[in-house]
């Protein structure tokens, strides 16, 4: 496992100091800049290859009638990413990242975990394969974001059974519930609390509540610090998967950004609970890793700032 | 003057709501995109040309103590804008706007604030005449930037002016004053309000405050505005510039966003009072345009999910 690395990032930091400008007047700008150096083990850091994974998957919780939509339309939203038609595809573009969707048995939804649990060991040991996997070796950064109808449940019952608190405190209206799907979905988090309130380490939360995109999204997270590639998480979903992994480690994420603070009640909480600080706040709740996609533009900006401009030397100031 | 086109601006949202997501999800890259269509008066508003323009002056207080860089750290800073070392380089670079660098009559700074006008009507119609001639009339969208030692004491007295309260409500610590330099800073603009506090409109405002490089910001912004071209400002400095049309013609910013809302203190404030939403808060306090940098990146990405995504009816779903 990579660590990040000291010595680059105190490099970094005096190279910011020297740069012409205020010393920190950059900002957030000045601190994605150290993070990357950190993790990527250089003073100048830099993003050639910048990979998004989409992972999608189903849920048997839906038969709860937590989601305005069918279960459907995470396929379709799939066939939607490879045409090129979802937002994610004109964010990917323009932030010059790569797009891979990895669609994870969406004909096999996992387990109502109301009534059961979601994954079996098999299945979930294979997602988490799945996720790691999927990482780009040469990455330079990985974007990590979702799909599935649904996971918005999920993830509430992912972020209590980690973090704890109510099933109030996690669960919001996600892509558009009404006051009865809200019910619904309180009702079934509150479900899943109950009978699965023994779920203590990380394998056994992701196998009590899934589903497999979340357990590929911690396998890509996983395999990311082993090679020492930097991550941006998308949002609510996301973050919820990924902090499942504090429980065995919490350092775990110390790789990891999280790219957009979600207008979905509770990521908010969430984000604070994992000391994290999100790259932007839009008030974006589609998911898709389209939030990671707007936090890529901003290290962009980051590293070009970084690594482009003069330093004082250089310009003959002061 | 070209007004807020609503048909165009409803097409946009009836757009909006047809494209391959939950409505609404895509928060502020929604609106962005509207605003965009109802100022460019077209259901599908695009960029192709953006320009971004930097003014640059000299101040008169600076003798008042005010800022820990010498003055002549302005002319030197547009040389770098020149040769491409500073951050707005690199951040132009990135978003895809030209940058044009103006510098206004740096060898002659404004008059002490303290002790008497700032600027002469002449002066002040040609600084103002110089903002709207530089405005490239086919821009798709407008980034206003500015540089100026001292500008940040101008800023606040403009603010004070324009908007009412004390020298603490506005004054903050700029590019790094120490605790002496921020003393002598409030002194300043205690100053100039108690001699210019008959100043009443926005051209005695500038007149009485200066400088040179905020009446180019407004010169900049009427201009734009009569040719409905859509404006996004930098931080403190730029809105505190632009704030003062305010008080001619509340709706006179209407077709600005502001870029992001700066760490220099006053300028939360400062936004609430002109009744805005900055685009991202990145902590950032340099100027120069760089944050109205950052922010066109996020206009780019509301422009390319709202042309670019496929509707329901073009992917089959639902």
């Amino acid at each position: 496992m990579k660590e990040f690395d000291q010595t680059a990032a105190q490099a970094a930091r005096d190279r910011q100091d020297q740069l012409t400008k205020p010393p920190g007047s950059l900002g957030r700008l000045e601190e994605l800049a150290v993070f990357m150096a950190g993790w990527q083990g250089r003073e100048r850091p830099k993003i050639e290859r910048a990979q998004a994974l989409v992972f999608a998957g189903n849920h048997g919780v839906t038969r709860q009638g937590v989601n305005p939509f069918p279960v459907e339309v995470t396929a379709q939203m799939v066939e939607n990413f490879r045409q090129g038609g979802a937002a994610i595809n004109q964010l990917c573009r323009l932030a010059g990242a790569g797009l891979q969707v990895i669609a994870l048995d969406l004909d096999r939804p996992t387990g109502d975990f109301t009534e059961g649990m979601a994954m079996e060991v098999d299945e979930l040991v294979a997602a988490i394969q799945t996720g790691k996997n999927a990482v780009d070796p040469e990455a330079d950064v990985i974007l990590l974001g979702e799909m599935g109808i649904g996971n918005s449940t999920v993830a509430a019952a992912l972020a209590a059974a980690t973090f704890g608190g109510s099933a109030e405190d996690w669960v919001g209206r996600g892509t558009g519930a009404d006051d009865e799907v809200l019910a619904n979905k309180l009702r079934a988090v509150e479900a899943g609390l109950r009978r699965h309130k023994g779920a203590a380490t990380a394998a056994s939360i992701l196998g009590s509540y899934g589903g497999r995109e979340q357990a590929a999204i911690c396998g890509a997270v996983i395999r990311a610090r082993e090679l020492g590639i930097p991550v941006i998480l998308d949002g609510f979903i996301c973050s919820a998967a990924a902090g499942v992994l504090l429980v065995n480690d919490r350092n775990a994420l110390d790789h990891c950004l999280i790219g957009h603070e979600s207008a979905e009640t509770g990521h908010r909480r969430l984000i604070a609970v994992m000391q994290k600080k999100p790259v932007v706040t839009l008030d974006m709740r589609l998911g898709e890793g389209t939030g990671a996609a707007v936090a890529l533009m901003i290290l962009r900006a980051a590293l070009e700032c970084h690594n482009g401009m003069a330093t004082f030397a250089e310009a003959g100031i002061g």
